[in-house]
């Protein structure tokens, strides 16, 4: 017999009774029934119940185990009557009769359950990760994230990609973030970087002329801490073609993703649609780079029905330039109630609050109050048809514009009796990312958001450059690397008009993927850096390997690249990424297990020419 | 029709005739025939030939490419004529007539060619590694290990392993080598480090409760440069069980490899049979704990013979204690020339030299001079039976031990006529070494190492300790964390006889894994510690993550690390390492392309609390 085991802790049944068997794994609880020793035994797999009588020879050694306690244990399986049959698991209908037991790792006493439900603090559950994670949802988010994985490299290669490994200790890359650095022994004072991404590695494997490529990639930045970011290091699906367009790139990892997703989402819906929505139109109509398409909610410009109207704060913001009125249409959300309290969470967002009009029937108290009668009077009036009933908007909004600019509101947004809408006016960068986050939250309150879906939108035509408001310095407005819409000619023009081929692919209101096709023609990258500012000599020597690459007969070609500890979180349900990472950093990025970063030896600083400058407590 | 290819430049055959296509790839080549300008077109995939005559309306651009610049074509399949066709390649058939071009990426003047067999300094290559790895063998070397990493992976995943990804920035890991360390920001003054092994992980991740955990794995270490070996990060199949002994690993990693060596290997032989030698028999044997099993050379002890013998030097060696007389049998060695020659090679090695005795039919000329008559007279002895010819032993070592101890040596080694062997004498850790090369160079030079097979043996029994010369010093011969073989127990004895459940896989010479039964439990642990000089608290200081998690339930495990660097060298049978990396750094530990290490900005420097000590010039 194997020295720990004859079968996994998941594996025995009805079939096995009569066998001596060897089982190994964690004491998952332990139970007293009237001098009977029943242990929940544990492993990766699953869970046998074990026992002991007093007629046992080794019972004097059972009673000594504790939770967590790593046993062996012989035994004889037996069938449990039928009325303590576990429907529930696998081993259900049997339990093993102890025989010999031997303790292969005893535990001290534990600063956190595995068994049972119990919270506690993160540094707890970060310093005692390994107990943490026995935990029955960490082995569930663990296993998911590793098959997610698998799953992702089996689809690329079921496409025709190869995994090629990029440098993890290279020179600094132009993401943006900062760097990790690592000092170099050979060249003391000189320093190598962790990538932020592969980016100009795949892009030289392109002109390398790999074709395709897919890497599923350590990312290293050193990022201020955020819930939904690790920081230090985090993985993507990175990929990239040679001779493609925008829409091969979406055609490649649609299929990717939605297979990942159903493959894994616990029957939750998948689109198999993915708009692809304008950068420019997803701020309008959600407010938001990365709307959450669950959610019906779908903005839209009134301010024509603002201009010049009986609403003077409106009227008057419309005569400047560049301001817009939009309204977020609620369905359902027809109630004072409601709408009140969508006014106290702009004020709570910075906003002077939220101008709003519901739509409801006409009430015998409205009746009452236009006419000036007693409510009962009303009430009969109505119901003898003197008075007409039907639809009446309600709002101070209302009011000031009249009943027809109300109308021609209402049937703009196509709302009806028991709706409502919205509205915010000004300069749209000033209100956009309120109004997304109030699009948000009418979506949820009002349970219009679907829950079981994944909805996802590719977001394109990303302009290329933004001018900074106070110095009116044109900037990239995100990756320098991505290939103008309409060329050399484009850049010709006014810079804040062009447009990139750079994508997002939005789901559930998170980005998932970010990408582009490249500017591969160095003309055309010199132009592009020159209107952000940056002299040829800048690029070359800080974008020198792949300007120089791409002097050699460089291929079109673009890419993409999937965040997969987030995509992870969606399909865990997790809102927190240190639940889908097994040894993740606290948010202050240490390692609390580990013990790290830790003070280097004074030889280690010798080693790589380096003093550390005393700090000022 | 797509945008730059209707297909890739290996797909185009016969059954393509008359279509208008469209190809896109590099000029591979251009020939110019009389006016016919030829071009072979390459892509990652293949060749297509595609050609145009002065007649086409595109001819003038046509004449302006040059070698690899990036080019589109729009064309018609013609079939070649019978005489023309190329069956060497897939697209041998046709030829692409050519009506449109488009120049995708033009190039300058190349610094290193694609096409053809020239030989460029390795400085040249990596410089310009996005050309070099346009060359076919690099196509080929990069898409081998792209292939072997995805079938261990796929074999792995078979075998119900999960992969989980480790912190590549963590805490300094006790692996034996220099860390790459980098600093905090966020905790100015202190360091993470890059791991050399993810070793404590794997083995937390076992404490978790995970059961089977494997990774292709980034490794890091700081290590002085080596043909073998980057000075970076290199890759390994690592892999660890809970609930194991030794021989559960083998089982495990063996089918794995041979499955990968025979998918791979291009028709050599993949050994099944994988032997478990001894540290110390290998030693003995084969002169190294890496043997080469190709070569059928075993060394033995022959001191018997030696010990007070009338060759004075191994006599007189053989009073000291811990000294022998080993041999090397050199079958069809039997020449002096060959003799004299690997003599010549033990003293370029450093030693006085390698006595040898070889076996060959007497001769005349030796009958001649043992009677001391002319060769004529000895000839016509020895024909005439007046004088017995056979089997004589050559050599000085021959003559001063006399012929029955050559004799008893000969039979021990089981040699004959025409055979050799040599003796190297001393104390074995001094000439160990020695002896293992001449037996690789014998087996080379007599060609009876087989170079179309891979030949695997597990060298099992490590010693846990090793002793210092010349401080007397006990050390840890290898990793600290092995299990010591008898546990407990053996610990009490002579350190340096305590063997570990710690083993190594050799391949052709080469170590392509190691692995161990970890040691689990902390107090054995401890005793380990304490006998190599380690105090309990510096255990906790340097170990404190895994000792702390031991002492809460920890399994018994093992498991092991494969090179896969060094495995898709011996795949491509490449000797260094550079040849199987996408982007390796070169010899001095730089990227002569990214331009890495590099000097870091003040800011950079200011953020982390460092400063740069000048260097001495």
């Amino acid at each position: 017999m194997h020295a720990f085991r004859s079968q996994t802790c998941a594996e025995l049944n009805k079939s096995h009774v009569g066998q001596n068997v060897r089982l190994s794994g964690w004491v998952h609880r332990v139970r007293d029934h009237g001098g009977l020793l029943f242990i929940d035994l544990r492993d990766h797999y699953g869970m046998t119940q074990v026992m002991a009588d007093p007629d046992s020879p080794v019972f004097a050694e059972i009673e000594k185990v504790r939770s967590e306690w790593c046993i062996r244990i012989d035994g004889e399986v037996k069938a449990r009557d039928e009325s303590l049959i576990n429907s529930k698991i696998p081993t259900g209908e049997i339990e093993v009769f102890i025989r010999d037991i031997e303790v292969l790792g005893a535990a001290k006493e534990l600063p956190l359950m595995v068994f049972g439900d119990q919270e506690y603090p993160e540094e707890t559950r970060l310093r005692y990760r390994y107990l943490d994670l026995r935990r029955e949802a960490m082995q569930r988010n663990m296993t998911l994230r590793s098959d997610v994985v698998a799953s992702m490299r089996r689809r690329m290669w079921d496409k025709q990609f190869r995994e090629y490994q990029t440098p993890i200790i290279t020179a600094s890359s132009p993401e943006g973030a900062r760097d990790f650095l690592v000092p170099s022994r050979q060249h003391p004072g000189k320093f190598y970087a962790l990538p932020q991404a592969p980016q100009q590695f795949k892009q030289l494997i392109m002109v390398s002329g790999f074709d395709k490529y897919f890497q599923i990639a350590p990312c290293f930045r050193d990022e201020d801490p955020r819930a939904d970011r690790s920081p230090t290091d985090f993985y993507q699906l990175d990929l990239e073609m040679s001779f493609v367009e925008q829409q091969d790139i979406f055609d490649t990892i649609q299929p990717v993703l939605t297979g990942v997703f159903e493959e894994f989402g616990g029957g939750r819906k998948v689109d198999q649609e993915w708009p692809q929505i304008s950068y420019r139109d997803a701020a309008l109509w959600y407010g938001s780079d990365k709307p959450d398409l669950r959610n019906p909610i779908k903005m839209q410009v009134v301010s024509e029905h603002f201009a010049g109207s009986g609403f003077a704060i409106f009227a008057k913001l419309l005569e400047q330039e560049g301001t817009e009125v939009r309204a977020i249409p609620a369905p359902k959300g027809g109630s004072r109630k409601f709408c009140d309290r969508m006014n106290v969470f702009a004020q709570k967002e910075g906003l002077p609050g939220m101008g709003y009009i519901f739509w409801r029937e006409k009430t015998a108290d409205a009746v009452a109050q236009e006419l000036g009668i007693p409510v009962k009077e009303a009430q009969a009036k109505l119901k003898s048809g003197e008075v007409k009933g039907g639809m009446e908007a309600a709002g101070p909004l209302a009011k000031n514009i009249g009943p027809e600019r109300t109308e021609a509101i209402r049937q703009q947004l196509g709302l009806n009796v028991g709706d409502a809408a919205f509205f915010l006016g000004g300069k749209p960068k000033a209100f956009e990312t309120v109004a997304g986050k109030a699009r948000n939250v009418i979506g949820e309150e009002l349970g219009l958001t679907d829950k079981t879906r994944f909805a996802f939108a590719w977001i394109v035509d990303f302009p290329i450059y933004e001018q900074d408001e106070e110095t009116g310095k044109i900037d990239f407005e995100h990756n320098p690397f991505s290939m103008p819409q309409g060329g050399m000619e484009a850049l010709q023009g006014n810079p804040l008009d062009v447009l990139g081929y750079q994508y997002d692919l939005a789901c559930n209101g998170f980005e998932l993927v970010s990408g582009a096709i490249r500017n591969h023609r160095p003309e055309i990258m010199f132009k592009a850096f020159e209107i952000a500012g940056y002299g040829k000599e800048e690029v070359e020597k800080r974008f020198g390997g792949m300007v120089n690459a791409f002097q050699y007969g460089a291929p079109p070609h673009g890419g993409c690249a999937a965040g997969i500890d987030r995509i992870v979180m969606l399909l865990a349900d997790e809102a927190n990424i240190r639940e889908v990472i097994m040894f993740p950093m606290n948010q202050r990025a240490e390692d609390l297990m580990m013990d790290a970063p830790s003070d280097p030896t004074s030889d280690q600083l010798m080693d790589l020419g380096l003093r550390v400058i005393p700090q000022e407590q």
